[in-house]
């Protein structure tokens, strides 16, 4: 049994050390176009932050799994379905080689999104999704005094907390009406902009840029309205697939235009996976087709085309798209619908928004924590849920689970939860929203 | 309607509130000896370490209920459970006053246990439940040297912790194999127990306290072949449920000898409930009933009689105990069996141990987290877990939840997550739990 992986981030990694688990035998070969193992994009704002301390902190050893050959400087070009062999191109020696598998999985990634904005290929108009584009900004920060984020996902709002802790002028530009959108309702969302403006970002949402300008280095930012003076921009507007090498080989997209996949990750040809960002999603709630690009998803998708290439029998059911984020030390997290999520998917649905505290109030550092759960309005089925404020992550955690098992609001409310004044309260703020939420009727 | 409660703790408070929300009608009276609002006797470790500034901090403000009268210094004398009456006695006038009800609730609580150790009745040997005992004891600090605490459950580890961030010599002794016996299995127990020596407490296990000397007040404590010079002594070994005025109103105990309840938390008695330590609870993996003794599970039931008297109809489930304490400034959790009570229970179980970080291993603050998971051999249906070290509450009540759905460990590996590395790590370590789990066949 030959397994070939192209790509070797989170997915792909993941994939191949699944494989070996579960097959002794299978000989396993990853294709990756890098020169060094995996790294972790996800980190890239906190090193421009000066949270962690060097971009190489990011990249990981290369790992020591037996019988797995990592070819790092090599390009997948081609796949050739009817002899199942991959076409790899060894960029240093620049020779081609064709590889046979027998199964092959598609780690390709993503890349970060540049829109066609007039200007957009000016001198520090950065985006930051590879170590490279950080060393680009960490390179310009030096110099640069005002910097423009385009796009308030995550990766925005961490960008422009970094730049601001690095002492910039930053002002961050959204263009929908709030920030996060997707991820928080516009009421959270409210509390991460006043965070966000309170630490000294200018906040600018719904409005799009129009033209990025200067001469040879970017000089301005212009909006509807508006020109934003500045020597440095970071746009965030999310990752499209890498899904050439699919296409050409004949592989169907989803509606997504990621490349479509069965519930055992296995795309149009049944010998070939398709697994993290390259790979649509289902939405667990609604069953439609999503793109996660969640480094999660593709590390649970990486393990089960592991499983299923080493001749296991594994399902990767829908994903809730259980996110955190930092903003100027906010911690913020949501998992499922939110209520303008589940509106647009049609389903009637209700809501109920609790703001309490991590602690006991007698205990010192006891500190907010805002919950707005979301329901389906007849029986209360949990859909979703938004957490801001300490350990909001693991609580997402939890109301993740509960969505999971389609468990209602009054469900919710009467979970086993643990209790010491130095670490929680003795109502657990999830039960406390669940509460509120079985009295919205 | 008329409810009457007896016990303004947890239990009673929030039966009370409850009641209130669900009957805007009824006549709510709460009857409590004490003469000050409800406290928080698990605040009281962190009172004597000092990280609270004082008792006081620990009692509540009378709440405002709208409709419920709480009499404070009355205590309930006796039950007609013909005629449906309390007799209540105003501690202050000293008159007695019989109150009519229609539903009865009693949350009489617990009381701390005094084993009959020769000498336990000595000046500085100490309980810590009350805040008149958290006053004698704050009293004694500024002399005491060396303290020596018999139990080493949550209360007795964290005021082991407590007197030794004061400053003074501890000894901490338990008389069965290991440190938080029942919440931990051994080896996960024997992480605490280092983290405690580390921090100067001495801790000896297997031997029981046979006599504390002393002339009036304590000056050493005797063990099996040592004696150990003390000038206070905490005794912490467990609470006795208050179940004098249901025995004399003829309510049937139950094998724990706390008060038998079906799961409407009704007494033998159909119109009296009782609720928090003095009622008994069960185990929801075995069904055998048990004492919880919790202030979670005081609250949650206190919502569930409140409902039902004030007319309602909710049940209570069995309990998985979820817990936490802190020792020395390590958090521990856990929830549901151990491996050594699966065993007692007669449940063929398998379990599996990981070491994990809280964060990516770039990023600062990245702390140790060690679970053990615990689950039935055939088809690895979840029994419990503990958690030891960073944000362990929160990751238990996610595994709680996963126990309270009979989850097994293959559906644990494979939940949805939140990840960001200032937060949490790529792969949860839940998951990296519940994946050394799914191995261990």
């Amino acid at each position: 049994m030959r397994i070939v992986i192209v790509g070797f981030q989170s997915a792909g990694l993941t994939a191949a050390a699944t494989a070996r688990l579960y097959n002794r035998e299978a000989e396993i070969t990853v294709i990756e176009r890098r020169t060094y193992a995996t790294y972790h994009p996800c980190g890239l704002p906190f090193v421009i932050g000066g949270e962690v301390a060097t971009l190489q902190d990011l990249v990981e050893a290369m790992p020591r799994l037996q019988g797995v050959e990592v070819r790092l400087g090599a390009e997948a070009r081609s796949i050739n379905t009817e002899e199942k062999t991959v076409t790899v191109l060894d960029l240093r020696t620049v020779r081609e080689e064709k590889i046979p598998y027998d199964r092959l999985i598609l780690a390709t990634g993503s890349r970060a999104l540049k829109p066609p904005i007039p200007g957009v290929d000016l001198d520090h108009v950065f985006t930051l999704r590879t170590i490279e584009d950080g060393e680009r900004i960490l390179a310009a920060l030096p110099r640069a005094k005002r910097a423009v984020v385009v796009g308030a996902g995550p990766i925005g709002v961490e960008t422009a907390s970094a730049l601001k802790e690095r002492g910039l002028e930053v002002t961050l530009v959204e263009m929908l009406p709030d920030v996060l959108p997707g991820m928080l309702d516009p009421d959270m969302a409210e509390i991460v902009a006043e965070r966000l403006v309170k630490s000294g970002i200018r906040v600018i949402c719904s409005r799009a840029v129009k033209e990025i300008r200067g001469k040879g280095s970017v000089s301005s930012v212009v909006l509807e309205g508006e020109e934003l003076s500045a020597d440095m921009v970071v746009i965030a507007v999310g990752v499209k697939p890498e899904i050439e090498l699919a296409v050409k080989a004949g592989l169907a997209l989803g509606p997504t235009r990621a490349i479509a996949v069965d519930d055992h990750l296995r795309t149009s040809e049944p010998d070939i996976f398709a697994i993290g960002d390259c790979a649509e999603a289902r939405c667990f709630i609604t069953g439609r087709p999503i793109r996660s690009q969640l480094a999660t998803t593709a590390i649970r998708m990486g393990r089960v085309a592991g499983i299923n290439a080493a001749g296991g029998d594994e399902t990767f059911e829908g994903v809730l798209n259980a996110v955190v984020t930092m903003a100027s030390g906010l911690e913020i997290a949501s998992a499922g619908l939110t209520a303008g999520a589940a509106k647009e998917a049609g389903i009637e649905a209700v809501s109920a928004r609790v703001r309490c505290f991590s602690k006991p109030h007698y205990f010192p550092g006891a500190e907010p924590v805002t919950i707005k759960l979301v329901a389906e309005r007849r029986g209360q089925r949990l859909l979703g849920g938004q957490v801001i404020g300490a350990g909001a992550a693991l609580r997402v955690n939890t109301l993740a689970l509960a969505v999971k098992r389609q468990m209602t609001a009054k469900e919710l409310s009467k979970i086993d939860y643990c209790y010491a004044p130095p670490v929680s309260e003795s109502i657990d703020p999830l039960v406390v929203a669940a509460e509120a939420l079985r009295r919205r009727r």
